[in-house]
């Protein structure tokens, strides 16, 4: 009984994706003789937590009731008072929560200062489905570094584009707006500069039948040598662009991007390249809780080989180009041994329509 | 109830899986007042038919019962004389078939004659798991060509080995134990000289628990480059090796070939190459009903190009490596266009452990 009820705050929670960022997805559902009172979640990064909601939104008295809460009530004075207050305040009787909250300094804090209160507290309901959910959440608030996802796409003999160099398209419509979904939910995406003067795309977000939000579009760009008619640079988007660069590039060059309102981060070389660990900090650090990476092929081989990816989604069409000379999804200089190669891990598939997509997790660092 | 019974045929038929070829698999049950009497299968090319199997194992009078059989009883004389005089001489009462006989000059004959002899006949019983276990033998015997297979194997960025050439091993043991089934299953294997030069295989068929059986193996090999001292010339199998070369090819070295015992078989130029369809109506007269290709990059393009491929399987390992050079399961020519793409249909998925499997068909040449 307690999962319908969870089972409805998760999918209350889901409202909040793409705007809640860095912040946890949150649902929660007021309950009383057998009948809910309120339910709410978070719906901005800034905004009222979904529990405070939920009590606003509560049309009789919550008193003695039960409150369903996909994450456990915060206890700290943050941009909002803790939630446990409303909570006691308001006389909930039991509290059921999905996960604790995952922030080392605070977790099981809130569920002890109910229990003193003498609310009787459960947990663990449907705590892996809320886990997965809040995936980003819970690898930011621990490393502090952003959550990275790997997309690629290929045809069935491991191409990205025929000869010629054509890949309209290689993955279905359907495929495509899910990654526009995926758009929808990070923070930033990111590229190489390769793929920029390859296919000069726009790297915002294109949903069906709602509002997008755009993620913060990073071109890693070692030498700044992006095109200043580049169509990243002349986006009317709420989101930034911002040039991941190294000492190679030309000051000049980067004045005038600067110029042009783009945000400019120098990184220490690395194996003469953008040091993408130190970019990732530095992302982190800008309140960036997730990258999709996008590639090109030499971005995707560096992204993996300096450990920065999480996960990856790996798109796999049902067609066959052949070409020798046809490119592959991941470049770069390759591993020697396939005893080496990067392995994923907890797999999962999903088709969209004929596709295939192969969804995992990268081995934790070592 | 019919499906009970035809399920066990089925079973029974696939024992006939390895040493039927160029025949069908499959099975019959007699059954009488809800009791087996009798099982039978076809065991080996040239032998008995299931249905005579299945009288001759009955331990009791089969009068008046039923046969299950998954195929259509023959009508002619062939290797063996017409089952259907047997069933009528034996007082079956009433005949379940699974499906009819695919030849087109005998198909629906076997059910004629019994109905004629006033036996009750019941037919498409399970018929897509028969026509689907017995797909060589349909294609075959309505094309009089091999039913072609290629089989390829990538990692999750569509490599089939690392910069350094390292490729042991991107599948994993299961998926490879799956390979050596096929082979057991199929009349010849298939791959290209470069395959042989970089790899030196055996192309044998090796299987756990039991003796498999070779299939013939075929070397595309237009310039008869094959090295005296290759492994698939020195072999103590039961089948045979067959160079499939051109008039390129140097007489003298053709002759040394044939005085180790080795098959030569000179096709027509075609792109300067082997005549692959060429090659393939020869060994559909030879007897070969079914041929696995087993690659390089070279030959799977050719023989998707040549359009003589008609089911595919690809392994997917979850394992990245990365490299621009490293190698991919189909190479040559290359398609220019996606739109031009090869596409796979009838898809299916099979997991060994970690690794995918994806299995589909060609569409039908237009």
């Amino acid at each position: 009984m307690y999962e319908i009820y969870m089972k409805r705050a998760i999918e209350l929670s889901k409202k909040g994706i793409g705007t809640v960022n860095p912040n946890p997805l949150v649902g929660a559902v007021i309950v009383k003789n057998g009948r809910i009172l309120g339910e709410g979640y978070h719906k901005r990064y800034g905004d009222a937590h979904a529990e405070i909601n939920a009590f606003y939104n509560a049309k009789e008295d919550v008193k003695g009731g039960t409150m369903y809460v996909t994450l456990e009530p915060c206890s700290h004075y943050g941009k909002t008072p803790p939630c446990v207050n409303a909570i006691i305040k308001k006389g909930i009787k039991k509290v059921v929560i999905g996960m604790k909250d995952p922030n080392p300094l605070v977790s099981g804090r809130g569920i002890q200062i109910l229990k003193e209160h003498g609310i009787e507290v459960i947990f663990g309901v449907l705590e892996e489905e809320i886990k997965k959910l809040n995936e980003i959440f819970i690898h930011y608030i621990t490393t502090h570094s952003p959550f990275c996802i790997l997309k690629t796409a290929m045809t069935l003999d491991g191409k990205i584009a025929t000869i010629q160099g054509d890949s309209k398209w290689i993955s279905n419509e359907q495929s495509r707006k899910f990654v526009h979904k995926i758009r929808n939910q990070v923070s930033a995406i990111m590229v190489g500069i390769g793929t920029v003067l390859a296919d000069n795309p726009s790297l915002t977000t294109r949903l069906e039948n709602k509002q997008g939000k755009d993620p913060l579009r990073i071109i890693v760009d070692s030498s700044a040598r992006i095109p200043l008619e580049a169509k990243v640079l002349h986006l009317s988007s709420k989101a930034k662009t911002l040039i991941a660069t190294t000492q190679k590039a030309n000051p000049e060059k980067i004045k005038v991007l600067e110029d042009m309102g783009v945000e400019v981060m120098i990184t220490p070389l690395k194996n003469n390249q953008v040091d993408l660990k130190f970019l990732m900090d530095y992302l982190g650090k800008r309140g960036v809780d997730s990258v999709l990476i996008e590639g090109g092929a030499t971005l995707n081989f560096s992204a993996l080989e300096e450990r920065i990816v999480n996960k990856v989604f790996t798109f796999i069409s049902p067609k066959m180009i052949g070409g020798e000379m046809a490119k592959a999804p991941i470049g770069g200089r390759g591993k020697e041994f396939i005893k080496d190669a990067f392995f994923l891990q907890n797999r999962s598939i999903r088709f969209f329509e004929e596709d295939l997509m192969i969804e995992g997790y990268m081995r934790k660092e070592e």
